[in-house]
């Protein structure tokens, strides 16, 4: 039986969605291995839309998270809801602001950040189900929220980010962009990306090690 | 010195921009060969913006062309106006409906297509200059126009698509998803991906095949 991963997206673009490369290597690297994947979205309207040329935020414009990320997935993407842990082996959360800003309100609240409803029932499930878990980017600044404390996770050294990380009661690791952090015990993979990242091949060699050892877990 | 070579976009997202992952990993084969990239999108309106999940066309909303490249650019994208063939090594289109609808008419004109000025001015830069040039998915469809006639391309086995470039003057060579067609007299390297690939993982191996042979070119 080929194993599946489900992989939840933010929307489309490093600045209001998922990081576009990092979800892409992701899919790689897992189609690669001759792993199944399927995508996954909330449908609910993004925090705002951003000018990825300016960085500013557009007045006005409304974007759909799960109809921006059905163009990051090639129109394959199912609503988060949907998403039911029985059906897959793990599943991973790529990086860019929209997990910040779509799938929790980390952006603005930082340590008193609340997550998504819909996305904490979904995580909860791969954990009791000891089913791997990776994360990337800003990511893993979900974990201490969406699963329990002292799981150990790293976005790099960003000190804000890892700071944040420690106040809510997860165990932050530095590490380099082209590593990962294991914490084997909760069966959590993490690696910085593109909170590190300044050439796309860096981002690659940390993301194909993370799902390289998320394909050794499922075994 | 570090070689350079230019990427236009056409947007972000494969029925009304580029197709992301054929240009992310374009970019990914030219940063692991240690190739330097910059790229460029024209500044003008959207053909029109497609909902991915249902690919039905949203009436009323507007994207411009440039702006969304920036999603698929990380922000580092230039007008396509601005694009000197003097200051590059090789130029890459990767593919997407944005090339038939933003770049040409091609998905409503067929071989009765025009492309945008700006593109043709550019393109004949680097031929003029004997640089090498890539296209892949449906963008190789754009050379007959582009450039001159006589000109060996693939689009993999399409027969309206390779009728069309017959139609235009142009030479069409079948060809699998994982593999090149060159004409080397003419500098100019094509692949499928898109047009045939079922799988990321397919795609990919054409297009790091084109991107090497590009790299090749070069030296």
């Amino acid at each position: 039986m080929t194993k599946q991963v489900a992989v939840i997206l933010a929307g489309c673009g490093v600045y209001d969605g998922s990081e576009i490369y990092e979800t892409t290597l992701t899919l790689l690297r897992l189609d690669q291995l001759g792993i199944g994947y399927r995508c996954f979205a909330p449908d609910i309207e993004q925090h705002h839309v951003v000018n990825h040329l300016t960085q500013e935020v557009v007045e006005g414009e409304k974007r759909n998270v799960l109809l921006e990320s059905a163009r990051l997935a090639r129109g394959e993407v199912s609503p988060l809801e949907e998403l039911d842990a029985d059906s897959f082996d793990a599943v991973i959360v790529p990086g860019g602001f929209g997990v910040a800003k779509n799938l929790s309100d980390f952006a603005s609240a930082s340590d008193s950040m609340q997550v998504l409803d819909t996305l904490k029932a979904t995580l909860v499930g791969f954990r009791e189900e000891a089913k791997p878990i990776g994360l990337m980017c800003i990511s893993p600044v979900l974990v201490p929220r969406l699963l329990e404390e002292g799981i150990a996770v790293t976005v790099g050294n960003d000190p804000a980010v890892s700071g944040a990380i420690s106040a809510m009661g997860g165990l932050h690791r530095s590490c380099g962009v082209e590593d990962i952090v294991v914490d084997l015990e909760h069966r959590v993979v993490t690696t910085p990306a593109y909170m590190l990242a300044t050439r796309i091949s860096e981002a690659a060699t940390g993301i194909f090690k993370l799902v390289d050892r998320i394909a050794e877990m499922m075994d």
